[in-house]
């Protein structure tokens, strides 16, 4: 089955990080002369082959990417084809049935459903295919009859507009593949409801990653003052006020997700009690301190900080800037609710940092909770890379009240 | 108010810990000699100040333990008494009334509650109270008025009987200081009633730190059989029975542990889905791989393997060799949910032992969920010991199957 397939072939030795678990292959670890890596076509499905000739299973490869192979199955026979997509897919159905009951969740997260480079997201019948690889690129026909066998979708949309695809060499373009085009996409999170734009939304449209976060957020907020920090389509605000927040403010730099969050927090009932305030973070923050606004809760959900490992110590100031700024809106014994998604800042990282702005603001921190990724974001544990979400939530309160 | 109270003198520079939010002081950073450290009756209240003189709060010392010396306020005229007992309780109060409709949960969690030495758990109308440090078993009296005045349970019970109280040259006695003796404390958990010993059971009766991990079970177990591995009195076991597990067996070390989770599967209407097992969790875990049972989701709660951090080698080792058994019981596509309480083991290091253990039996693991303490646990960020506990949800495939 596999007989006409190229090999990649590893340096010596340089099987060990996929033998404990891992997927990536790096351009340096490969044997470029004897695997020819420069004369495949990007996303050229292959065989992986320690140097004394084993093969190690199958993948996909990219000459023009950092990460030059990724493993995709360890069973030698079987290449990324319309069967095993299936199979994969129906594996990730099963893990997501069990946590929800309705059809509105990451269906496929990258490396860790096992197909590194892919993203589904489901709005109930309309699947969003985020193919963000060359390999996956390749495999994209693949991807969609599989998808309908093993989904049966009323359509299916491709959001080919990732960043990522730039370290692919690929181009970017949003189409729809299968089902008629819809302006917008309707989901279900936590007993809300919401409605994004289908094609000019951030990513597949939501961000699912934060459901479990979202949802820990209510006993904290009942009959209190809630700031939503990059609040986006209101994805906290809206659940906020739904879990009986007296009043919500969406801080967001973008007008038209704001007028959503508008729109989501009406389609919920609760369109009364939310604020909409456009501008960056960082000035409308130190705008309302200066306004001397305060809040019983803040919520940080900021976009990634730190892209690449050598933005991290810029990145890390950001944090420190914008969770000292956050605390200094917070009345006293408040709450702050500080996330990131970047996946070179670890959880203790930021946690550090948040503790840094509170000592020097005289503050100090009781961690109430710590929530991780939702169960439709599985991580892959040999990957530290796809655990990219935290959120902290901490209790404010002046260092003579508790040290 | 502290004119009479003597000093805690640190060395130079020996200050910068607690600066950044810590609260303990070591015995190599006490300015030993001018603070008379060794005359000092052990749990005296004191001053802690920088060499240079100034003060940066009250706390207690203990010249026979590692750790000299414990902040408890910032306010150098705030002393650990009746007054600021109730204070801190008072701010615990707050926290846990935002989450538990019920009173079950631990009101006083040390070091995280601003009370480094103290734990108070709460059983309805009973508190347990637990003083593991010198300066808290001075001020018992004080704890039991502050809880009387903030609180006021029917009944208090001391716990005096934890390891901890060695390390700080203290005997070990259980005591009731309040109210009629009782045989059993009663809890409610995630809408599961439970009875436990309130003198012969281990810590305070109950481990309250898991109710979150405990809640996070439910999907994963609905029709199911599962195994429930250092069981204690069945809080993971009678839970799982209670989500629809088709059939739980418990092992536990003790006889009369299992006799109570008996007791307590029957207290919830679902008595005839138990097994009990007695015995070492290695070895019966050894026996039901070679009898070929097998089961569908598999729980692994053991107590600390890592006491010491010079224990950690053998105890990664240990956690390495539990988690591998309890997989070779686990039938394809099952759940691990594997937990440590060691404080000196990150949920990092236990999760490269659950991975090794797992590619050595050529299965892959996907990362559901990860859970840490309850949000009556709090932590404190300046204090890495006080997040001891995580619990990861893992699914385990055969490597072929996903990779």
């Amino acid at each position: 089955m596999t007989e006409n397939t190229p090999s990649l072939w590893l340096k010596r030795g340089e099987e060990r990080r996929l033998r404990a678990g891992h997927l990536w292959i790096f351009g340096n670890e490969v044997d470029t002369a004897r695997s020819a890596l420069n004369e495949l076509p990007p996303g050229t499905p292959v065989v992986i082959r320690t140097n004394a000739g084993k093969a190690l299973g199958t993948g996909y490869a990219n000459p023009h990417s950092l990460i030059a192979g990724r493993l995709i199955s360890r069973d030698p026979e079987r290449l990324l084809d319309e069967s095993l997509l299936v199979h994969r897919l129906n594996l990730a159905l099963a893990a997501r049935r069990r946590h929800f009951a309705s059809d509105h969740y990451r269906l496929i997260h990258g490396d860790a459903d096992g197909l590194s480079g892919l993203v589904i997201d489901r709005y109930g019948d309309v699947c969003v295919v985020q193919p963000n690889t060359a390999g996956m690129e390749l495999a994209l026909d693949a991807i969609i009859r599989a998808l309908q066998r093993a989904v049966a979708p009323s359509a299916i949309l491709i959001r080919a507009d990732s960043g990522l695809r730039v370290l692919e060499g690929l181009e970017s373009y949003v189409r729809w593949a299968e089902g008629e085009p819809r302006e917008f996409l309707e989901l279900e999170e936590n007993g809300c409801r919401f409605r994004v734009s289908a094609t000019e939304g951030q990513k597949t449209g939501w961000y699912y990653d934060h459901r479990a976060n979202r949802a820990r957020l209510a006993p904290y907020v009942r009959g209190l003052r809630v700031l939503d920090v990059f609040s986006y389509v209101g994805g906290w605000g809206v659940q906020a006020l739904a879990a009986g927040a007296s009043a919500v403010t969406c801080i967001d730099s973008s007008a038209a997700a704001l007028d959503r969050a508008q729109e989501n927090a009406a389609l919920n009932g609760v369109g009364e009690g939310l604020t909409a305030v456009e501008g960056d973070a960082f000035e409308a923050l130190q705008a309302l301190r200066e306004e001397r606004e305060r809040y019983d809760v803040v919520i940080l959900d900021p976009p990634a900080f730190v892209k690449r490992r050598k933005d991290l110590r810029n990145g890390l100031a950001g944090y420190r800037r914008l969770n000292q700024l956050a605390m200094q809106v917070l009345d006293k014994d408040g709450i702050l609710v500080s996330a990131s998604c970047s996946s070179h800042v670890s959880a203790d990282d930021l946690l550090k940092e948040v503790l840094g702005g509170a000592r020097h603001l005289d503050r100090s921190l009781q961690i109430q909770e710590y929530g991780g990724h939702a169960p439709d974001h599985p991580e892959h544990p040999a990957i530290p890379e796809t655990r990219y979400l935290k959120a902290w939530y901490c209790r404010v309160l002046p260092a003579w009240s508790t040290p």
